[in-house]
């Protein structure tokens, strides 16, 4: 693990979510830039000291130079944006197979020639973009695939939070702090933050691609470096259209992701606060509750879930779900077996890419009042 | 009251919201334009045929004849949009105060023509935008008032619904008919029937004027002659930023008008298909929900509910609110008193004319791809 | 209408009710036992003071020697408990039809007494069991009865409010004043106030009869006279078995009435304050949300609702399909008609009997703790 | 590990809630009764064969033969009710801590005298009353002890489950089979296997104890031998009033674990399917929703949170509470060390002493006619 120390957020929850079904074990990690905090988390974690590494230069090359059943099999980088790309690319080229946080890089360049190497070496990466890991949301994707919805005409993607309506950046939130920080955080605030995680939601159930927004960008809270709020009309290649909101100031709201996709046929809502219902609606008939666990829900779902209906599942098993199937992907390969297709569903570097491609295009279209659509470049 | 026959809907919504207080009583009608379902409506209203008329023309001529006493107060227009204009002027000119569906014109020019007969003959208009005649609204308008808010930010407005999703208006839906028909129903057909209701909840609760939006109008279903959908974004006076979303191909949805606000204080949340509730938000403390009946509602609030907390008020009861609201402010004019406050709080032609600059504005910015920003002229 | 003066609660809420579909019209009243605020109640409901009466004796007198199309077609009393018989037996008695608010009567007797009254008159006599009025409860008795949930075996209903927390009987709140008082109100409080209504709710929803209950009461709030809580498990004529909970000491609750019901094949779920949604559950399939105002609603739910789909009925509009309905058996029956199915679906002396019987037998039950279950001695 | 093969459900459980915080290693077990499925099982969970045993017996023998940084730690006992107290007793006669699913034990003179021996070794034994591990929960019991309801007088807690509506013990569904035959259930079906965990959480939020009871329990299913329905009315020791309620047979029906409160200041509501969410409520203030993972939720609370509000935690989380304060307390003991208060809060032996006191009562009073109360031998 790079980053992930004892003074950070993400990294306990990508511990909790390795942890859970047991096939992952913390085996060594540098989890700091200040060394002694590397140290002093990794022993807490109950590491040896050996495998506690005082930069990720260090683990790579140490790592590496272990016997193929004793060092690490893969490594998660969990750090801020700007450390993203150089440790990935060089654990790629030392063989390690990758977790990820999001967004994938710092920049869309990083990220396309991060692309070209995991397609150099075959390795397995995988982006945490933890809302598509619920069984709900694949079950959703599964029922848009075969049709249900008929052709897709609308979808409305959001993501309220409220946590940074004031600038608690200023105030030691370590959290608030870097991601407003465009040195750290990248071209993109609240949209690289979070819009990417909707724009993300948006393409993995619906099946379509974005080709051009039109948007606008707003700091809200003054003396902030990047945008706390924003909102995009989006066109998809089917012809469909979109509105994608985000925004970290709406005061109150906790952590409110929400899709709903509309077709001919039919129509779709879920939201991650209540994540374990799916609810179809249809215009000739009554509004359909669909529930995570239930004997119903098609293959993928249930392969992604862990407890009867009922029981509810959350946030943690969500991305244990990602874990998981790269997990069993990354032991497949290690056996020299293939991956059931099931296994392959979590995000990848193509994923990335796409949420680069989103900063970059909604970063363009956000500020600028006289062109109304830009066409995304990739 | 013009239109509403035995064959259409909004004018016996009409009836049941005026008779509800017993302060109404229908007394004549012209319901048709087809005089013979006019004459059969007003029977079966229980009015004598002598004050069923066969053209409003006919009606607003002999009422006027009538004595004070007998003769209507003032006439309801439930006609489809294009057959606004000309009898309210009539009404005017002859007296009577007038009761009138949205959007109050078929063109803004017809608007504000209407607005100066109304300054002139200083007689009272109401337009029936329900939305804003329920308790709850009108608390969320006091709250933000008062600041309860803060600066207000950013305001989500969306209105979907779903019975256009397929061309009904071919298979005898005559709702659907006249809606869908540029020649009846104006140059917006969603954004004129439910875009003007959200745009005016969300002018009306922050109490703030947009000035300028940027769109993209839609139609979904092959063969339609207007929108069926369309979303904007809306810039407001005072920089807070806005997202309108209105569509009728939303399959499954009802009548899902729903609206939130945020301010730099706290956020609020209120959706018409659970009209009692407002949710008020905060960043520190617990959310809270605002419920209709209870003692701590504000005085307007009160004054607009009929029941006590968990006997569930609806559509009916906020559009009684408005005929509640003008009976109360004509009735003071007729016995020469002034209106309470409270009373005259029901959309007035000018709020006609901000939605007829809101049609006009939207469908404007809504089918160029090469402008960004129309400005409203308003 | 005997009562409903100014100063009282229910009475306001009939009219409402009853103004609604513009097929009634108050045409006099004894709206007070004070004879001053019965007049100048009149006066304010724009009744000619000479249809003002000082007395019921007095309307009921001067009423039935007015002509057949001037004097009142039928009776609305609204009065506290302890006068609901008399004015009752006198109008029938005079050949009026009856709506009359539960319970029924003061003691069973006087109930028993009522029945064999209107089965000698032959006239109509409503009881207004509100919540039986609700469209989706409609639905529910129709989906029940064509067998949707198979053999019904388990029955929850709930009925908590919490306005009586506090002594307020003694701090001026005249509702709590009278039902709290064994004189106005009779032998129970909470279980004759609202426990009526939840005892009625499951024997129409079902179809069944409860047979015997087992139960306590409690009277929570220090010097109160009558119950204020109470639960009952209940054994229902097929071997099904309920348990009713009514309470009006559950602090913070409005009035949230709710019934849940489980056969066989399925189950369903309906609660008061979102009236116009009933939940249907299946054991193999999503659940389903039934919907007022939507096409594949039966006759029944459709005949009793005003707006489409997503225009929230409330309260009142379930009340008022209680006058309605009764108001088209009465015309039919003035017109020597026979009255159509749906129309005859309002409460009747039959329920006024059942509530008083469960009254008797919750009672007689509720405060002995050496006799289990106590039989319905109907 | 005793129990929990790769056949059985509720051990998964287990091993998914022990592993999430890094703190427990699962090292050695017994999984199943037949051998073959044990070792199987083991060598899934990638412990070595040495460490998998054919029996529990061998287990605690080999194991205590172990140096004592070797051998296991505790035990985790999820076998059927008939196979509790025997491994139970050999654990702690052998020094081994341990962990052990509801009801304790087969019949309540087991608990009583597995209390002795807990009490006589001094070992920690935890008991996996789920429900309680909620962050929610643990507020909701903090928050009554503070005083915010005032006096508790109304406790209706209820949980309905649907799956068992057929008979699908006949049908291989496992574990239905062993929940439904007294052999290796116990005196109660339903009542032992649900009624027990909402009688837990009744007590455990309200700080009550239950002192009698008033009962009928159902078997609806035909050919079932135990009860699969049943509702108890409960007396608390200081006067307040309950409604318990547990089915299986609420055909449709998921996990629906839910309890409310009322006190003479205020009510409180929990619901298990939606279990971040903690509704107070007063009778002159808005409802407040508290959530889980919010800053002003109180120490116990956020000593058993992992996520940030709005990122769901769920079931698996809760039960991980349970291993989380069971493993610091172990380690603390282990260590010489006192616990912290907060890592003390899981149920323990003397919860299930309640649960199986619970269930003689409820079954003495399920079935009898004749008596009304039963009080609690305890």
């Amino acid at each position: 693990m790079v980053g992930g120390g004892s003074d950070a957020f993400i990294g306990a929850i990508h511990r909790l979510a390795a942890n859970m079904d047991g096939q992952i074990e913390l085996v060594c990690g540098c989890f700091s830039s200040d060394p002694g905090i590397s140290v002093s988390s990794g022993v807490s974690y109950y590491l040896p000291e050996s495998r506690v590494y005082r930069s990720y230069q260090e683990m790579f090359e140490k790592e590496s130079a272990l016997a193929p059943g004793e060092r690490m099999d893969f490594v998660t980088i969990v750090t801020p944006n700007h450390v993203h790309f150089e440790p990935a690319m060089m654990a790629l080229e030392r063989g390690f197979h990758v977790v990820i946080d999001k967004p994938v890089t710092f920049t869309l360049e990083e990220a396309i020639t991060l692309r070209s190497k995991v397609r150099e070496t075959g390795l397995v990466l995988a982006l945490t973009h933890t809302y598509s890991g619920y069984p709900a949301v694949k079950e959703a994707r599964e029922r848009v695939r075969r049709g249900d919805l008929g052709e897709i005409r609308r979808i409305y993607v959001e993501y309220p939070q409220g946590w940074l309506s004031a600038r608690v950046e200023e105030k030691g939130n370590a959290q608030a702090s870097w991601r407003t920080d465009p040195k750290r955080s990248g071209k993109a605030g609240c949209m690289g933050d979070i819009g990417t995680h909707a724009f993300h939601l948006a393409e993995y159930i619906s099946g379509l691609k974005a080709t051009e927004l039109c948007a606008e960008l707003n700091t809200f809270v003054p003396g902030r470096l990047l945008d706390d709020d924003g909102a995009a009309l989006l066109r998809f290649n089917n012809g469909a259209r979109g509105v994608l909101m985000a925004t970290q100031v709406a005061a109150g709201e906790e952590n409110a992701v929400k899709i709903r996709i509309y077709g001919d046929k039919g129509g779709m809502e879920w939201a991650q606060m209540e994540p374990n219902t799916l609810w179809m609606k249809w215009t000739d008939k009554p509004v359909e509750m669909i529930r995570t666990g239930q004997g119903y829900m098609g293959p993928t779902a249930k392969h992604n879930t862990r407890t009867p209906a009922g029981h509810p599942e959350g946030y943690l098993e969500a991305f244990a779900n990602i874990y998981r199937n790269f997990s069993l992907t990354v032991r497949a390969r290690l056996n020299g077996k293939t991956p059931q297709n099931e296994w392959l569903d979590f995000p990848t570097i193509d994923d990335g890419v796409r949420g680069m491609l989103f900063i970059e295009t909604v970063v363009q279209a956000g500020y600028d009042d006289t062109v109304k659509w830009v066409k995304f470049a990739g």
